[in-house]
C-alpha cells in the first residue's frame, strides 16, 4: 500500500505548560505542519487524544481544533485508543486518504496532562486499564508496569539493573533534542537507587506524563511528489487488539497484539527485520521496552533486554530505539505520544534529525500501544530519496 | 460512492438498565447485527461512544469491546464526536471498507448514561460544549437548547406550543417501537404545562437520556448481495463541523454543520428532497429538529415548526420523521444514537418496520448532530429491492 505520504510534519515541546489551553497545544503543531506542507487547507481531521473529556471537561475535540486551527467546518473527529490514540488516529487518516473520499488529511495527537481540573491523572490513566476487573482493585498504569516487570525479572532471571540501558539510551538521545521532556544523561550505576514508583519500578523505568502535541498532514504519494522534495511514504500500517485485563492472556509477557500488527504492517511493507533502520518503540516502562522488542520480532522472547545490555539500540546498533529520547526522555504527552513516534521517524528518514541522525536512514518503524498493550499501532515508512 | 451496504443490524432496548456494564450492552447489540447477518467474524471495529471514560471510568472501549463480543485481537478504535460519536464511527466504518484495507466492519454505538460512577451526566454532558468559553460559566446542554428556542421564538414570533407537534409525533411512533424508552402519547395540550427543564424547554421539549447499544456491519456492496438478501446501501455520506460555541456563530439558528453534511451527502447520493422517503433526524430538542429540517432543506429558515404544525413529519406526511420515536421517545443514549438512526432507516428501507412502515420506502435520510450541532454527520441510504 505505498500510496500514502507525508508532506508536512508539526510538533510541540513537550513539558508542564499550565498556561497552555489543550487547543493552543493542537493548532501549534497543526500550525507547523501546514507551514511545513506549504499549505493552507485539508479536507478531514483527524485527533489523537486520550482524556481531554476527564482531565479538562472537554470532548468533541475534532470540531473544536478544527474551528481552532482555521479549518471550520471541514470533517473532524476524534480517535481514542488509551495511549495509541495518536496511532490510532493516524491509521484513521490513511484509510480516509486511501478510500479517495479524503484527499488530504490533518493527523493531530494532543494531550494535556497537567491542568486537571476533571480528574487526577492517576485515576484517569487507570481506565485505559479494565474498569471493572483491574482499577476498581486499585491497579494503577504504574502498578501494571510493575507487575510486568517483576514477572520477566522472576522468568528470565534478570534483574533491575539489566533494564538500565533502554534508559540511558533514550536520555542519552534526549540530550540531543530541544524537544524533549528531559535532556539530562542517566548514568546506569544509579538505576538501582532511583527513587521507586511502583516496585520494581522506578522513576528510572517509567516515561514521565507531559503536555504536547504532534502532527502530520498526508495526502497521496503521487501527489505529494507534486507538493514537496521528499515525501515519506507510509508502506505498512496496521492496529491489533489484545484484552485490556493482564490477567485474561495466555501469558501477559507476550504482546499479542504487537506482534500482530508488527507481522501485518511488515508484511504489507514487504520489509524483514534488517531492512529497518529505526524503530520508535512504545517505552512506557523499559519493561515494555524489551518486551516490544521481544513482540516485534527483534529479539527472541526473554532476550529484549540482551539488545540494551549490548548497545544494540543506540545510534550504531543493530536496532537503534527512542532516538529522540523515546518516551522516557522525550516525555509521554498520551494520546499525542503515537505521532511523536511518526514524527520523528519522518525526520530520521528526512535527514532531518542533527546530532541524532541514523545514518543513510531508509526504513523506519513505528509502534504505539495502548493500556498494558491492549491496543497495538504499526506504521512502516519508507523515504525513496 | 454507491459501494457500501449494510448486511447486519442489531439493537438493544433504551432505557435505564442499572445492572447492565457498557461492554454487555456493546455485545448485545453486537450479537444481534452478527446474527442477522450470518457470520461470526469481522475484520475491524468502530465504537462510537461519548463519555465511557468520565461516566464508567473505562476509556479505550475498542480493544474491551472487540475482545467481549468474542473478536479478540482485531483491529478497534473508539470515535467520539460528542453525541454524533456514533454516526462519526460510521463513516469511519465506511472509509475503512472503501479504503480496500478493511473488508467486513462492524460498527457499534454504544452508551451507558445510568451508572454514573465516575462524574454527573449533566457535567458530563456539557463537555460537549466549548468547556472554557461555554460550559465554565454554567450553561448545559438543556440550557444550551433554551437559548435555542428562545431565540426562535424571539425571531420567528412562534410559542412554545408550535413545537408540541414534533414530540407528539415521536411519541405517536414510539407507542409501536418495543424497543423504545417512552411508549406512551402525549397530549398537544397539556405541552403548554409540563415541567419546565431550562426555560421555555421543558420535559416535553427535551429528549431523555438513556442506555443503549446498536449496530451495523457492513461490506462492500457486490460482497453484500452473495450474503444478504437486502443490502442497504450507503449512497452518500458525509461529515462537517462547526464552532463549539454558539457565540462563535454568526447566525445561531442556521446549523451550518448540518446544512454542510446534508448537501453534501446529497449530492453523492445524487437524490433531491422530494426523492426522499424519510428524514431521521436528531431532535434532542424540538428546537433542534426544526433546525434541522431547516438545515437539511426541507424548509426555509425559521418555518422547521411548520412541518410539525402542518402533520408533514407524521408517516403519510411530507417528510416523515422520528418514525421509531426519535430521540425523544425512543431515547437518547449519547453517543449510541446516530446508530440507532442508522438502525431504523435501515428497517424501514428492508420494509421491516412493522406498525410504522413507510410505504414503499427505497430512500432514507440520517442526521446525527453533536453538541449545538458542531457536528453533523449526514448518511443517505437506499434499497433497490
Amino acid at each position: 500500500m505505498n500510496d500514502v505520504s507525508i508532506i508536512g510534519l508539526g510538533q510541540t515541546e513537550v513539558k508542564e505548560m499550565w498556561e497552555t489551553s489543550i487547543r493552543h497545544l493542537a493548532w501549534y503543531a497543526i500550525e507547523a505542519a501546514l507551514d511545513d506542507a506549504h499549505i493552507s487547507k485539508v479536507d478531514a481531521l483527524f485527533v489523537g487524544n486520550m482524556a481531554a473529556g476527564q482531565l479538562s471537561n472537554q470532548m468533541h475535540l475534532g470540531a473544536l481544533v478544527a474551528d481552532f486551527a482555521g479549518l471550520r467546518g471541514i470533517e473532524a473527529v476524534t480517535v481514542e485508543a488509551a495511549d495509541a490514540s495518536g496511532g490510532a488516529a493516524l491509521r484513521q487518516g490513511i484509510l480516509a486518504v486511501k478510500s479517495g473520499l479524503v484527499e488530504t488529511a490533518l493527523v493531530v495527537g494532543v494531550e494535556k496532562m497537567t491542568d486537571q481540573v476533571g480528574s487526577s491523572a492517576t485515576a484517569v490513566l487507570a481506565s485505559t486499564l479494565d474498569a471493572d476487573y483491574e482499577a476498581i482493585h486499585g491497579l494503577t498504569v504504574a502498578g501494571m508496569g510493575a507487575l510486568l516487570m517483576r514477572r520477566y525479572m522472576h522468568e528470565y532471571g534478570v534483574t533491575v539493573d539489566d533494564f538500565a540501558n533502554f534508559s540511558v539510551n533514550a536520555h542519552a538521545n534526549g540530550t540531543n533534542n530541544p524537544l524533549a521532556m528531559y535532556r539530562n544523561r542517566l548514568k546506569a550505576d544509579r538505576f538501582g537507587s532511583a527513587p521507586q514508583v511502583a516496585t520494581p519500578v522506578s522513576l528510572f523505568d517509567m516515561a514521565p506524563s507531559g503536555d504536547g502535541a504532534a502532527a502530520v498532514i498526508i495526502t497521496r504519494h503521487e501527489r505529494a511528489l507534486d507538493m514537496v522534495p521528499q515525501p515519506v511514504r507510509f508502506a505498512g500500517s496496521a492496529l491489533a487488539t489484545d484484552t485490556l485485563a493482564l490477567h485474561d492472556r495466555k501469558n501477559v509477557l507476550h504482546l499479542r497484539a504487537a506482534e500482530l500488527s508488527a507481522q501485518r504492517a511488515m508484511q504489507a511493507a514487504n520489509v524483514s527485520h534488517d531492512d529497518i533502520d529505526l524503530f520508535e518503540l512504545h517505552d512506557s516502562f523499559t519493561v515494555m521496552a524489551a518486551l516490544s522488542l521481544e513482540a516485534a520480532g527483534f529479539a527472541a522472547p526473554g532476550q529484549g533486554w540482551q539488545l540494551a545490555r549490548d548497545e544494540e539500540i543506540g545510534r550504531d546498533g543493530r536496532i537503534p530505539i527512542s532516538t529522540f529520547g523515546g518516551l522516557k526522555a522525550r516525555g509521554n504527552p498520551g494520546g499525542a505520544t503515537g505521532m511523536y513516534q511518526i514524527v520523528e521517524v519522518a525526520r530520521q528518514l528526512r535527514g532531518q534529525a542533527g546530532d541524532n541522525q541514523i545514518a543513510d536512514a531508509k526504513i523506519g518503524m513505528a509502534q504505539n500501544l495502548g493500556g498494558s498493550g491492549a491496543t497495538a499501532v504499526t506504521h512502516v515508512l519508507r523515504t525513496d530519496s
